[in-house]
């Protein structure tokens, strides 16, 4: 047989692993200097879990797992008579794998409640599997970065992450904007401009003034009867760009001054602490709209046109659905796929970021092979990844060797070497080669 | 509702996880110093990948996952009318959930042989999922460790996964014993006795000895139609401590010649390089006895009653199920599951093992709490993993939350602190309370 893998999964080589491991490593360690904390859960929640949460289209997009032992014992024979799938499921299944980290968290919080300190500052890197047709760039098995902290109002979280975000792209080397918004304001505007019913169509169509420019969105508001008045107060109030200006001229619509307190809070705490991209508030942000209650973020790329490389906002109610209610917090997430394709497309992973080891020991005869043995043992106690040929054949199959596995040096020991107690060590870069002294190398590899 | 996960999987707390990462790195660079290099396969496999691998029993024990969409409409009416449950799955799944790490390898070594370079040299930790009944230390979905290099019959492969057992449990901390055996020195032991047809009931016997002693052992012998002569012949050869002791014996036995060289070779690849743990040849090791075909591990805590931390051998056929023949290999795997508890039941976590920030800082008022927000800032900056608390509330509050989250210390803030632009540094531990500048207290945390 030919072996194969379900589609929209991937196999990973040695060389990407590393790459998402030191992508991974740079967001671990700057969510760890922030005081988040790691958690895990399992990939197999009960369905009782999920059904529900993610809306009809995510139900269906759930992978359920079949239940074990004789199953069909308790099948449900209207359900199948009718070859009604969706009805049938439940009989046969009582599992489904992880869909998303928020559901999840929101269980584990409820479920810890009494091993956790609230505000629980917590992040989860794992993967997530959704049923969505595969195209390119998109899996069915993925990974997801959540960072969050709940059980607290405080807007001073909301500075964080956007420090947390600042810090990781810089040190991904991905220039980017970050964007602010406040959920509240987008209603206060659409109140303003005397459309507060609509509050909803408005933000839709502002959210793609990029793409449409202003006369798309005035005639996509015009089309959901937003008259010319109201559209011109809403384009007057986008002319502002700062939060102050806003302010004053919302100052008959009291009920956004709050927004613009969380936003000028955000600002203010950041105020004197450099960051290295670039903070924007910008108005026409939108996301999570049934979701988010307080500050909105996103994240682009400042000259790739990888559109989001993350979001997220404040959230009243976490773990309602659980029967706890009244659990604030607020969270961002990475679109690690997308932001690895970025580092990718842009060639942005050190060339120190290898899977294989530094250097490779190639022997000329069975002699110098247990010599060499004794070497790479050497180095590898000094801490050097180090790697030996297994058996003294052609030295030109073992440097090929060495080279494919992506090592920079080779060292090679014959008689004279092992008499000496040297290596030759070559270069395969530069294809210069040097004798030297054990000690002398492993200074040269750990210098 | 009042949620739950399914038996048998678990949710890790962020110390949990903590610890099960110091584990999982500590494995880790010693595999990478070894030159082996990362590889990861998808959680979802296809049926026919999986089926037939692990024998009925892991047929069985295999995490079906249910097709998408109107899966009924390609349903086996035949089996589900007859409810022959194992009949009627194959037309309502076609994908499974990875049972082990190494069905999934060899798939992986078959699909990107011309992305590989042989030998290699792999490791993966990644988890499994076996539907079996979940007891005490044993889960449904759970970690697996395997480090294995394909492509190569050179036993100094061998010498190397002793080595790399060997320090893995010297920086844990777990004293053990590596065992070592050969799969064909078990069939000579039994030709040498003149029961070559009764091997597999004399290693399986002998395999207990630990447990029920020689008398035990013979009895079973003699069970199994083994006569006293040959139980002679067989102990009389276990009397022997050493490779040479049993070669002399057995030089009427020639097939046994080359695994007794394979064992020499282990044995002289390692002379002069000291071991942390006792390498010990056993001729009564017996492991995968229908797998293996040349040495065979298997390493014991010295003072655990924790059974086997891992075993693995060398084979000869690793891909030959996916069409590429006469690949051999070697590998072993650490139990890591198993480990890790011995590790918490020992209390050999390194104190600096932690989830949460060094540090937290509390502030006295709102001003104080811009400034505080500034320090926390500096002090992130210089890599220390630092907190402070969202809202400037009672200090006795803040500082039993500082303590819950396991900081050391806790930065106090307050109007005289903004003023000298100190903090007050108190050690959670002994009470103590010094005030610092911020370079001073990053040097105290940093040195």
């Amino acid at each position: 047989m030919k072996p194969s893998i379900p589609k929209g999964t991937r196999d990973f080589l040695p060389l990407e692993v590393a790459r998402r491991n030191w992508m991974f490593d740079i967001i671990e360690t700057v969510f760890r200097k922030f005081g988040y904390v790691p958690i895990e859960t399992p990939v197999l929640e009960n369905l009782s879990t999920l059904t529900g949460k993610y809306g009809e289209e995510g139900d269906r997009l759930l992978f359920k797992v079949l239940n074990n032992g004789e199953y069909l014992e308790k099948a449900d024979d209207d359900a199948y008579q009718r070859k009604d799938s969706a009805a049938f499921t439940p009989s046969i299944s009582k599992r489904g794998m992880r869909y998303d980290l928020t559901v999840p968290f929101a269980r584990y919080v409820v479920m810890h409640r009494n091993e956790i300190s609230l505000p629980f500052k917590r992040y989860q890197i794992q993967p997530v599997w959704r049923a969505d047709r595969p195209q390119k760039g998109r899996y069915q098995e993925f990974y997801q970065c959540d960072v969050d902290v709940v059980g607290s109002k405080s807007v001073s979280y909301e500075a964080e992450l956007v420090q947390i975000y600042d810090e990781v792209f810089a040190e991904l080397g991905i220039p980017v904007v970050i964007r602010i918004n406040h959920r509240q304001l987008l209603s206060g505007m659409a109140t303003y401009a005397g459309i507060g019913d609509k509050w909803m169509d408005m933000t839709i169509a502002l959210d793609k003034l990029d793409k449409i420019g202003e006369e798309g969105v005035r005639n996509e508001m015009t089309a959901k009867r937003i008259d010319t008045a109201a559209q011109d107060k809403i384009f007057g109030l986008l002319k502002h760009d700062t939060i102050e200006q806003m302010r004053a001229d919302m100052q008959t619509e009291p009920t956004s001054a709050a927004s613009l307190d969380d936003l000028d809070a955000v600002f203010n705490y950041l105020k004197g602490l450099s960051l290295t991209n670039e903070l924007k508030f910008d108005a026409t942000l939108a996301r999570g709209l049934g979701y988010y209650t307080g500050c909105i973020f996103e994240v682009t790329a400042v000259d790739a046109e990888m559109g989001s490389l993350g979001g997220g906002g404040r959230y009243d109610d976490l773990t309602g659905v659980f029967g706890w209610s009244g659990v604030p917090g607020v969270g961002i997430s990475f679109g690690a796929e997308r932001i690895f394709d970025v580092l990718e497309a842009k060639n942005l992973f050190p060339a120190s970021v290898q899977a294989g080891p530094v250097i490779m020991l190639a022997a000329m005869d069975e002699a110098s092979h247990r010599y060499a043995f004794q070497c790479v043992s050497t180095l590898r106690q000094a801490g050097i990844a180090a790697d030996l040929y297994p058996d003294p054949v052609k030295l030109s199959k073992q440097l090929k060797y060495a080279s494919d596995i992506g090592c920079r040096y080779a060292g090679i020991v014959g008689e004279s070497e092992m008499q000496d107690q040297t290596v030759m060590v070559k270069d395969l870069q530069s294809g210069e080669q040097e004798s030297k002294q054990i000690q002398a190398l492993i200074d040269h590899l750990t210098g």
